[in-house]
């Protein structure tokens, strides 16, 4: 085990290829003949289609092929309602909407060609805003409907005797807007239909077998006929998982063509094409008692989902009730409602709905604790769940780091001594905030299974291969799988390859979503790897004529103990394994599924077979003239059981820390009736270094019973608490509380300005 | 079971991609940024390399890479014998033999730069035949080794009380010369060095797991840390094994640039580089009692193997004693000598050693049949191993349909009706022949394993991935494959894909060698399939609440014996096989090792699991004015065991008749000075479709009761007939016994001209 990297800083299996720009991401690929597609998309919110002329683009020297909405397959697909075809047909729903898409030999034909098509619009009402869809005699994005994507209504406990004993109550209403994914590689695919009648898929996505599921229903082929292969992947952030249009146009069009394809989104196609977070307007009215605690909570949400509804339930089903699960508490009631609009369509988005509610939460949690005169982080506290401990959802916490991280910020940001310090009067103030924040790790939520397979070959030089469709999109899965494999085989980790995810070679996996991979798939690899080291034991006693009962593994060899003359290094031990009578080449599988259950139809069960937990607080400066707020300081706590590779848990959590400092103060997707304006990064302002500080971060080892060697995911749970952390900073420095995100100087300065009219500057 | 195809004939599962022209072959593949190569070759056939001035072709624009030998690792390869580097190093030992390569932006740049390097060379004699070679005080081809690559000694029985029984003795020497595979894809090869270090390298290969080893060996380099994908493959004939030294060039380039590089043989250059077969000199010496039994062999083998012994040594081992096996016999001798000359090496080729003593042997028993006054046909009946015997060598002959071949290739040629046609006397005169053989399914000699894994999936469609390190060069392994899988689950052919060799994600396999596919992974193909059937049906028992044995499999679904309400399709259990508690992806694994044993020390032991056999007869016609001889019609009678696809057995019977057609009457290496002259296929006369008949052939079934269903190997046995039929039957024709192959005019004709020299004619 001298080798092992496990719980030690690692830089990632793909640094290399990665930062010598020698990783091939889908937009890199080059095949013979490949030609190259461009995708035309709506201008309008809401139009019916009536008429497509294609005659002139087809008749470009260069156009190859040119598909409408007409030529699709009229099966329907879509994740929570089957509401697409790949390309519009009869009506388009948003702007942005994929029309037609033109291959080309070159690009620039492609492009030249999307000029020449002639769609005739009928324009419809178009409905930019909940409360305009939701009106009585608003029309329907789609038909039936009532522009009602989705209804959730929870209760537990009786909430009014709760409001009944509470000291203290608040009630505010909170608008947590959408954020655009920002990943830096912009969606790309290479599809080719081989000779053989079946199409191949290279793409970014996180999730190869739920991409081959999602483009089976879409091109209406059987899922054997499609193979998906991971291109190295420049981020996901939920944006990569089920609901982009890039890979299904590409794949459209290839299938029509027996030539390759290429479709690479530029960046505002991307912007357009892409599924940016579920905004929420969150209603929200809590009670603590005289101790604190938390006696009952009443939440209304109102989601959009935009044009169609992908993802959007279950992320508003996580807004609407997975806080809950981080407090011990009994009355809860809970009613959201998902609405379609002629908005883009929104979606999956790190966080998953939690940095919602977290917003929301952690605001009103420290308007409480002002209100009965306690230190937020102590009614934190107070109301933290513990491990061992059911939810009131029913979730089994295994592990929860919850306190720890408290403690472990507070000690990082010298919290007491920074929040008693006198408050600031001059132009630039300084305050402090923070918040907390749960996560799964894993969710058993499709087709009640939450689990995987992974494959372990042990090659005859007695290094290893890893076979698992657990996508790696930057987050360091194939990492943490080749760290565990080389742990268990005590080899070093460059004698582990994890191989990219491939619907024809890898086993089954449902990818990487709800920081599920470290925990689920990592339990896989642990058995695999421990079953192929049984099997190498076995070979060697047969090699070495021992008993395995007297074998040790060490440093790459099997010996006898207390005879090292006696011993084979594990390069003649796998050639053992194959050169004899019965041999084999030394393969192993093994699965994990989580010991969860589906939530029941009252939204009840353990979904998850671990939580994960973070707290964070900020340090932010408002300048009080021009409204603008800086983050000078910040720690993020991250209970994530044990950290496998603690590089890759900071670089996750920083990573998420500043996504929700951009969520927080800068980043807008502005529209003009429906129509994206800034779609490019100019003009959409993600956080760049020198506006956020570096970050700090702490692990906190809560080790959950679950996981592999105590191991939970730290991919999502940092997103959660930084938009409060920072509202709640804000309001500590210049006393205004920001129920809006973002939190934009204009803001900023009409809060100072309500505040001295209202004498309380 | 009622879309089986087992047993039916079959069009192969690639047939549509290549008659379309889709199929991808190694030269077809491009890559980003994929630069190409060129080598070059030694014009002498022995020189001592004393300088290389590649400074011109660095300079050259475009020109990327010049490597020559002492740019090559110092770590030398071979099968045989370690004897190689990639390019050669010191010394040239061949005309064509590989001194440089160069890598450029395209192959013209490449070749451009190849006239600027300058070699000096410093001659050596040449050793350009055996005799020259074993000549006392020759030169030595490779220090120390006296040119002597081999020896086998193999005795049983008692030869001289063999003799000293027979009736009649026939001794004679027999020249059967080398052939050029003639594979329609000259080696091609992509290789590339990722940014992760690890090298991939598309190849057109007969066993990707064989050719990783050996690239690692030759680039000493892990083998895990190279990946070898089998391109689609245009014909291998045993020169796609291990000996090709197109691969190793490729990959070495590879190595050491980070772009892709291309090296694609032209015909000239594929005929320089392959390795040819190995021409043996036979003397033969045959005893046979009165009954017509075979009492005493006696064999001498002078075979060479050219500059490097690859693997002439295992392909002379088999000249020397496989056809031993065929006979009930019990006093043979054998000494075969391996020789190294200057001329190109030589290797393994379809039939493997089978054709060059099948050739002498069955001269042999024709000039022994006529000597008793026996039909041949009754000659080989009479000592025609039977299944459930045990041979000289000590194989174990589960099945042999010798007996059988023989009725069946009688009866389709009238044989007893054309033998007793009265003689021609013009000047064109027919003839008829016959001769038989036997060949291995399988054969232990790697390591003491020979053995196979195949991976099984069942996708979510209820349809199946294969993955299998087995290769399809044409002889129809993927086909085979993929009919059991689809028999055994009872699907259509069309619902299983059978994925291409790949050594990181197919399990390990020794590949397409030895007849060995059908039998070794054709059993691990069955396992599979049952062991995923019985999962299916745990499945379904779960899913429809029965038991195992009440459940039915047809037609793509899985019913209640009796209640065809209650059933599922194979889709909906694959799901079920997933999702559900403890669920995941159906992926099953299973082995098969034969129950075989290698050769001892004395070469005994029964080394495969099924032994096939072959008659053939052929009806000639020779021009007694031109010495022509042309095959006016043939049968070939293959006992495959069973014909799992009869299409494709008669495929391989066919082709190999014709290949053998070939190398008996046509083809030719012209050597002059050990410089290849005829490299094209203008100069080197294989055989066109109007130079053989149709070819016709029969099938018999055997039922080999470790093959699966039945079936053996049917890929080489059809070869190793063809020379001797013809040649029996011209001497039928015209009374003249060639003794040296091809039989060609000039022969025929300085035959007849001593039989009317002599008084014979």
């Amino acid at each position: 085990m001298t080798h092992s990297t496990l719980g030690r800083e690692t830089p990632q299996v793909s640094a290399r290829e990665k930062v010598t720009g020698r990783a091939l991401y889908a937009g890199d690929i080059q095949l013979a003949g490949m030609l190259h597609a461009k995708v035309l998309r709506s201008p309008w919110p809401h139009a019916r289609i009536v008429g497509a002329d294609v005659a002139a683009a087809r008749a470009l020297s260069g156009v190859r092929l040119v598909l409408t909405g007409e030529d699709t397959p009229t099966r329907q697909w879509g994740v929570h309602r089957k509401e697409h075809r790949i390309l519009a047909s009869g009506k388009v729903r948003f702007v942005g909407e994929e029309v037609a898409v033109v291959v080309a030999d070159d690009e620039e034909t492609a492009r030249d060609a999307l000029d020449l098509i002639r769609i005739d619009y009928e324009e419809l009402p178009a409905l930019i805003s909940p409360e305009q869809a939701m009106a009585d005699g608003a029309s329907e994005v789609h038909e039936g409907t009532r522009n009602l994507a989705k209804e959730i209504r929870i209760a537990r406990g009786d909430v009014a005797a709760g409001f009944a004993r509470a000291v203290a109550v608040c009630e505010a209403t909170y608008d947590a807007p959408s954020q655009y994914p920002g990943y830096l590689e912009p969606m790309a695919t290479v599809a080719w239909m081989g000779g053989n009648g079946r199409l191949t898929v290279w793409t970014s996505t996180q999730s190869v077998f739920l991409a081959r599921a999602r483009l089976a229903e879409a091109l209406d082929m059987p899922v054997s006929d499609i193979r998906v292969v991971q291109a190295t992947t420049g981020g996901g952030f939920g944006g990569k998982i089920v609901e982009e249009a890039n890979s299904l146009i590409c794949a459209l069009a290839a299938s029509r063509l027996h030539r390759p394809v290429r479709l690479v989104n530029n960046r505002l196609e991307d912007f357009q094409g892409a599924r940016a977070s579920v905004p929420e307007r969150i209603w929200l009215k809590m009670g603590v008692d005289a101790d604190g605690l938390i006696v009952a909570k009443d939440v209304r949400i109102v989601a959009e989902c935009g044009a169609y509804a992908g993802l959007s339930a279950e992320v508003m089903l996580v807004s609407a009730m997975r806080s809950d699960n981080m407090h011990r508490i009994d009355n809860v009631r809970t009613h959201a409602t998902l609405v379609y609009t002629n908005n883009p369509p929104r979606g999956a988005f790190r966080g998953f709905g939690g940095q919602q509610m977290g917003f929301a939460l952690n605001s009103h949690l420290a308007m409480l604790a002002e209100r009965i005169g306690l230190d937020p982080v102590e009614l934190h506290r107070r109301n933290a769940i513990r491990s061992g401990q059911t939810s009131v959802h029913g979730w089994q916490i295994g592990s929860s780091g919850y306190v720890e991280c408290l403690d472990q910020v507070c000690a990082a940001m010298r919290w007491s001594e920074r929040r008693a310090r006198p408050k600031d009067t001059g132009v630039l103030r300084q305050g402090v905030g923070m918040a907390a924040a749960m996560h799964v790790s894993g969710n058993r939520t499709l087709g009640n299974w939450d689990g995987s397979t992974v494959v372990l070959k042990l090659n005859e030089d007695g290094r290893a291969t890893v076979l698992s469709a657990e996508c790696d999109m930057g987050q360091g899965a194939a990492t943490m799988l080749a760290q565990i494999c080389a742990h268990e085989l005590g080899i070093p980790l460059a004698h582990v390859t994890v191989s990219a995810p491939d619907t024809d070679s890898s086993p089954y996996a449902l990818g990487s979503l709800a920081s599920r991979v470290t925990i689920i798939a990592g339990n896989a690899m642990v058995r695999a790897a421990r079953e192929a080291r049984a099997k190498l034991m076995l070979a060697a006693a047969d090699r070495l004529a021992a008993v395995v009962d007297e074998l040790l593994l060490a440093d790459g060899r099997i010996q006898v103990r207390g005879a090292p003359e006696r011993s084979a290094t594990l390069a003649e031990v796998a050639r053992h394994h194959i050169f004899r009578h019965g041999g084999e080449g030394l393969l192993v599988q093994a699965s994990f599924d989580a010991a969860t259950v589906m939530m029941d139809a009252d939204h009840f069960g353990n979904i998850a077979p671990g939580y994960s937990f973070a707290a964070q607080a900020v340090a932010v400066e408002v300048d009080t003239e021009t409204g603008r707020v800086k983050v000078l300081d910040t720690f993020v706590s991250d209970d994530c059981g044990k950290a496998i590779n603690p590089l890759g848990v900071h670089g996750q959590t920083s990573g998420a820390a500043v996504q929700a400092i951009g969520w927080t103060l800068y980043e807008q997707l502005q529209f003009d009736s429906g129509r994206l304006m800034n779609g490019n990064f100019a003009d959409y302002a993600m956080p760049t270094a020198d506006s956020v500080p570096a970050i700090r971060s702490g692990i906190v080892e809560s080790n959950e019973p679950n996981g592999p060697y105590g191991a939970k995911g730290a991919s999502e749970t940092a997103i959660v608490p930084g938009a409060a952390a920072i509202a709640n900073a804000v309001y500590d420095a210049i006393g205004v509380r920001i129920h809006s995100l973002p939190i934009t100087p204009e803001k900023v300065l009409a809060g100072l300005k309500v505040l001295r009219e209202t004498g309380h500057a």
